[in-house]
């Protein structure tokens, strides 16, 4: 059986359903079709949330209504070879697609390390964007009294908090000195650390975790220090790793640390294949460097730069660098992060300066569940550019950290800052006096 | 008694302080001093909070923490007389103080037009900035069973919605089809107005007012088409008036629509004299025109720019014209704009297009509090530029009300914003697929 697509989406994620969405909604009449393993597939950032506050998983599938609305196929199925001289893929199902334009978006999956001895013990679960497997590991989980959670990025953290949230007893083994230690400057990682460690989460930092323990079933974990710690069951939240076997497999170039190499119109080196999200390659949008940030939201920015590229490139609409704008939670205080940190400004060279600024987050700050929040701005002190920063706040935190993303994209400077106009309100805002993005500017222009 | 002082500030409100504390930052050894009318300062946009959610205005104070422990000296007094040849002033208390710098910030104050019959009837009010009396206005409401608020701007909408909370029977009265019609474009002003009347407000909207009926005290207003409706009390919101008599009988230049004269760096027609705030000349950022527009959070910035430029100017301080950011709140929903509406565009002569979009503010949209969000986008036909747009949403509509502004001040286009990066978390914002700035943005695009 051989059927025909014009553009051919490989993975139903964030960035496979952005692009067969940006290629249709922009070339209509255009037949797009998405290949994906998964029935119903799970919103990537929503998973750490099926462990507590949601009450399963099926509140956290990603709807196919607008796929279907636009006119995208869906067939769910697994791509087992991309033919690049015959433009055709062929499926587990036996069939046959040819395409005039491929997306790889084959997403990523969550590193078990060949050096960890005990990885294959049962009860040692990981996170993959599974929902069949995520659903097992809810079930299993609640016949649990300990869990030990190994890796505290932000999956990490926001999987230990939230089975902390059901009950269960969660020790977290990071090997950093902090928490989020990569996303974050100490400053905030260890406000981060303090309040996952009031809620009841076992944070154990600054160490390594040496083996996981147990005869078939894991009972206990022993750390770098000598320290054993007790466990029913073990998550490995360590990382993802891009799969790029298919994309390898087929002759498409992988770069040095592993990703489908890609230009910055997410165009392979094959002809007519891309590829965007976790699979894909990155750049630093400061330093050029290749990264390994995977994010949802660099995927579908990545996703719709392929999609609007597909059949006509545009030199304004490139993709420019991975920025990595984050946020997450720790009950009801939110940390966020866009570009460079300052450890990270500093090791990569960058003569930088910094300004920061503590306030509240309505104002008078009695109002509407006011919340401390803090900025810091990472600044070049060349040209006064802003690089990067961080936020510490309430729920409104998630959008500041988008300013600040806006901020470091429009290439605005401090002195921008300095005369920028806000709009403030009592019970949505800081005060026009005490914004803090301009607060922190204002201390970052007085170290000029 | 003379002093003298290397920097004088009329007037304490947030103008008045963001001049002084950045004149003091950024010239610390120069004497900086605030000349102030009143004893404490009302936080501006907090007074509308002060009629119900607040338990007091004492909550509601403009800190003086941050002048005092910078080392401006603060006088309560009140400056009768400027004089620019000598460059000095005489105030009330028999004081004069000689500046080298003079900023004026002498504010607005509520506008009872001179055509309404009644107004000065008793329990006619308006809001001014006075805590002495607002606090009687406060205990006065308290005896009464029904209020008229007349004007339906951002405060006229606030203090009804926030008397009406305190169990007052409220009308809101006014002229235009729409409340909050000056600011917004009718889609979103129509869905603020049936959230403000399912709240309980008797809105009358698209009606003049013809007068205030009562014999010494109000009894009932007459509308234009011949209503009448009884109240105890009426609360004028009709506008505010810049104060600029001072300036103007000290010569200073007052500008055709009554606001005193400034150029880009805040600076009068005369010599060492600054303006800044309310009674300073606005220009629309889009237009250039004259505008009337009057925030605290453009009075701060136009005061920072003043307090950067006094000793020395410089063209990256400059103020770079009026954007209008305004936010509200009716209930848990909050309505943001900034720049040009819709209508705005269209009257002024700008070609444009606008693209829309509805989702949520989280992902999946059943964490946290999830509120519907919607953006606009008002875009330039010829250059892709975003002239303005408008949000509805959660609390964090605040805040994407500040990307929007810093969108048009970073002078980003449809395209940038094609290619733009977000972050994203579920407890936080909405989708990454869904991000409504982005999605806005490919709707508008293809109508480009």
């Amino acid at each position: 059986m051989k059927e025909n697509a014009d553009v051919l989406v490989i993975g139903g994620s964030a960035a496979g359903l952005v692009a067969a969405m940006t290629a249709k909604s922009n070339y209509k009449d255009k037949k797009v079709v998405i290949i994906r393993k998964e029935e119903k597939v799970m919103i990537p950032c929503g998973i750490p949330y099926i462990f507590g506050t949601l009450e399963s998983s099926d509140s956290n599938v990603l709807p196919d209504g607008g796929l279907l609305k636009l006119g995208v196929e869906i067939k769910v199925d697994t791509v087992t070879e991309i033919n690049t001289d015959e433009k055709s893929c062929k499926t587990e199902s036996g069939l046959e697609i040819g395409y005039d334009k491929l997306v790889i978006a084959t997403g990523s999956q969550p590193t078990k390390p060949r050096w960890l001895k005990g990885r294959d013990l049962e009860n040692v679960f990981t996170i993959p964007k599974d929902k069949v497997y995520l659903d097992g590991l809810v079930d299993r989980l609640a016949g649990f009294k300990k869990v030990a959670v190994i890796g505290a990025g932000f999956i990490g953290v926001e999987v230990s908090d939230e089975l902390n949230k059901r009950g269960l007893s969660v020790s977290l083994i990071e090997k950093e000195p902090h928490i989020l230690a990569l996303a974050f400057d100490p400053d905030i990682a260890i406000e981060a650390e303090t309040m996952l460690k009031d809620r009841g989460v076992d944070v154990l930092a600054d160490v390594a975790i040496k083996e996981i323990q147990g005869k078939s079933k894991v009972s206990s974990i022993l750390l770098s220090d000598g320290r054993v710690i007790e466990t029913d069951a073990v998550v490995l939240s360590m990382g993802y790793l891009p799969n790029v076997q298919l994309a390898k497999d087929s002759g498409i170039q992988i770069n040095a640390l592993g990703f489908i190499g890609v230009d910055e119109y997410l165009r392979t080196n094959v002809k007519d294949v891309f590829a965007a999200g976790d699979c894909a390659e990155k750049r630093d949008f400061a330093t050029s460097k290749l990264s390994k940030t995977m994010l949802a939201s660099t995927a579908c920015a990545e996703a719709r730069v392929a999609g609007l590229n597909l059949f006509k490139i545009s030199t304004v609409r490139k993709f420019k660098g991975t920025i990595g704008i984050y946020s997450t939670c720790i009950g009801d205080t939110a940390f966020g992060v866009a570009g460079l940190t300052e450890e990270a400004a500093l090791k990569e060279g960058f003569n930088i300066i910094t300004g920061k600024f503590t306030g509240m987050d309505r104002h008078p700050g009695k109002l509407n569940n006011p919340h401390k929040q803090s900025v810091k701005l990472v600044v070049s002190k060349e040209c006064g550019r802003i690089l990067g920063g961080s936020v510490l706040g309430g729920v409104s935190a998630g959008e500041l950290t988008n300013v600040l993303g806006f901020l470091i994209q429009g290439g605005m400077s401090i002195s921008d800052m300095l005369v920028a106009q806000i709009g403030t309100q009592p019970m949505l805002t800081a005060s026009p006096a005490a914004y803090p993005l301009i607060k922190a500017a204002e201390a970052a222009a007085k170290n000029l």
